[in-house]
């Protein structure tokens, strides 16, 4: 027994404290999902989407952690936001800088522990990111689909997700997570697919996107439409409205974060103050100006005796750009235009005639979790779905983690969200419904 | 005694209901201010802006309501914000569907009753609706001076103003009023006018611009120089970067309301539903389409076949495109990347080393005014203005009114506003120091 003990601390000390040098890469550390492969998955019938058309070919690039396990119950599908994909933990290649998006969620002992979880993420049906969206060859004429792709809802994800968890073996899912317009596709999961969705956990959410949502979400579409470079949708591939999708990214962006976020970040901090202040920000363009091949930097520029300046001045207009022109480098501007329509499209109210009706089938138990400075998707639109889940005689609670991050604040590294989230998928047994506001 | 009160009676009859058919037009009731007639000033000599450069031949285009006192100081100077004008109240023409921009509070036994004061309102320069700025034609070459006009302050307008008021033979400024932007400019009359200044009400403002504020203008700045018709700001007189504008017009009015009224104006009614349902938004389109002379008409349009649709589908949606399309067509693109520059640069903290500093020289009792749906320029921040006076040794007081309106909620009918601003300029003597949250 004391040398079993030992053996096993030596073998838990090889595991969480490897003896690689102090440079080794991060995705070696034991707490990491490490490299990970992407798939696809290619239904082989007709996908019949939500208003009727049909679509041949639809693949959804996918990315797994974790083993099914026998009774091929503990699968975790993750649902991804807006501008997300697949690629949700791990590193693709030793190469890249960044793990995937939620991270520091996902892995060996994290809040969603993938060595007693099989953890499921798919870039949904109309994305850019591998699965078929509106950038995808029609096969019909080998150009892209544009405009001709089919509508898309949430429902259309819900569906095509759902093929590819049948495909993977799973019996059901152990949980279903995710944020923003995830928490909509995980909520619906929860609704359409019933007896094989047993937990649900939606954050930073809505059961119905708003006017004020649908307002930006407009502005942006707008701002993509009436790029010259849009062609309605017929772009070539190395081209597009890249200025129009910045601008709406930029905008959006916004919409993520918190003015009190912003302002801690960023301040009035201009670009010549940053320069002699701590490099707080390394993944700002070292010059105010951005990168040259950069469309936003193609027109901006001004006569140099300009009495006035309207180049870069303060950080936070920097820190926009930057992010702006990252997005264009990996999101397709149609995407964006299906994506945000479909979110516009989400109403389980008027889908299902009331909340407590849509929520009516649901079996799972829920969790709905709000950040108090999200104003894209307030506290209040979160309580709203555990009430009325509670009110259709459901197992749900809710809570409310004070952040000053913004809607992003789901993303974010939160200790407090990382405890409630292990607690909501660890925990054995139903639970007597509670709710505290 | 029995007859002078009943002449007085009928006097009063006359003007306060004037025997005019129901028919009668607006501008000839009683407590409007009627057909009133925009004057231009010019100042003789060259205006020196705060970076140094001067400019010859400055016009300020001005509106004036009321008689100036024997005294000349009866004055009250309306500031306007970002896109309004110097045509605060009244008709400019029997033709006009609608008065001046805050006509609901200036006029005869109005909140600023213009039988008691002589109200002035004057287009800042930079502006574009008749003051000079980026679109007036530079002397030297005949053509529009585009990005060669001096860049632009919230000081500047002051001191400009300053001179109109001169040139008025205003001896002192009873009042000094503005919202938003007009904010700025009423509280740094009152900090570089002090003795000229008497009273300050500032509303819905800040003492610095924030950075989520600078992350919006930045973002629509981006929209209008990022328009292949913007070309550098030496766009012609009658073309210009009118789709950016619109795009930036459009994401700045969503900062202008709240998500509440947002949500009860127009909630997530369809173009459709409203067909059907009481036009209760007559200044939209009767189509959901664009006019067809409109710039986010041309290119939005797509295939008939195209499988999604990115039409106009929400009445919010409508709204926006009204809100753009109809401010291209009375701004210039050039005024609003100048105007918002100048709210960037605005922090009253940083130019005189802290606020209490700023605020030092002032010698108006002033009133600050929040709104609680304010998500722009919110409560706190003009809570912050009052506070900083009073620890200036200022008479100055704070009133929060609870509005769902958001930042607009100035400019919109509030008889508890009119009740305030009323209060203020007619109370005769100083009051003490008062503040209450």
């Amino acid at each position: 027994m004391a040398i079993a003990s030992l053996l096993f601390h030596r073998m838990t000390d090889e595991i969480e404290a490897p003896s690689a040098p102090a440079s080794a890469p991060r995705y070696l550390a034991a707490d990491e999902v490490g490299l990970v492969t992407s798939q696809d998955f290619v239904y082989p019938r007709a996908f019949t989407f939500k208003n009727g058309q049909q679509l041949s070919g639809l693949a959804l690039r996918y990315e797994t952690y974790g083993t099914l396990n026998a009774t091929r119950d503990n699968a975790v599908l993750i649902c991804h936001a807006l501008s997300g994909n697949h690629h949700a933990a791990g590193w693709n290649s030793p190469a890249d800088k960044k793990p995937g998006w939620w991270n520091n969620l996902i892995g060996p002992g994290k809040a969603v522990d993938t060595r007693r979880f099989f953890v499921i993420c798919a870039n949904v049906p109309g994305g850019c990111s591998g699965s078929t969206g509106p950038s995808s060859p029609n096969p019909a004429t080998g150009e892209p689909y544009g405009l001709r792709f089919p509508a898309l809802t949430i429902l259309d994800m819900v569906r095509a997700q759902k093929l590819l968890l049948d495909h993977l073996g799973v019996a059901e899912l152990h949980t279903v997570i995710g944020g923003s317009m995830g928490g909509m596709t995980a909520m619906l999961f929860a609704i359409e697919f019933p007896r094989f969705t047993r937990r649900l956990l939606a954050m930073a959410t809505t059961a119905r996107e708003g006017a004020q949502a649908i307002a930006f979400n407009e502005v942006g579409r707008q701002a993509i439409m009436q790029d010259p470079a849009w062609l309605n949708g017929d772009y070539p591939r190395d081209g597009g409205p890249r200025v129009g999708l910045a601008i709406a990214r930029m905008m959006a962006h916004i919409t993520y974060l918190s003015d009190a976020s912003m302002e801690r970040k960023f301040g009035r901090r201009t670009i010549q103050s940053r320069a002699q202040s701590p490099q707080l920000h390394s993944e700002l363009p070292a010059s105010g100006a951005p990168p040259s091949d950069s469309p936003l930097s193609t027109l901006n520029s001004q006569p140099s005796a300009a009495a006035a300046d309207f180049n870069i001045q303060f950080e936070v207009e920097s820190y926009l750009r930057h992010q702006g022109q990252t997005f264009i480098n990996r999101f397709d501007a149609n995407s964006y235009l299906y994506i945000t329509r479909a979110l516009d499209q989400f109403d389980l109210d008027h889908a299902y005639g009331s909340l407590e009706q849509a929520f009516a089938p649901v079996q799972a138990e829920s969790l709905v979790v709000g950040f108090t400075s999200d104003w894209l998707f307030p506290p209040e639109q979160n309580r709203a779905i555990a009430l009325a889940l509670l009110r259709a005689g459901k197992r749900a609670s809710y809570a409310e983690l004070a952040t000053d991050l913004g809607h992003d604040s789901f993303l974010l590294e939160s200790e407090e969200l990382y405890a409630l989230v292990r607690g909501f998928l660890e925990r054995d047994q139903p639970y007597a419904s509670d709710f505290a506001i």
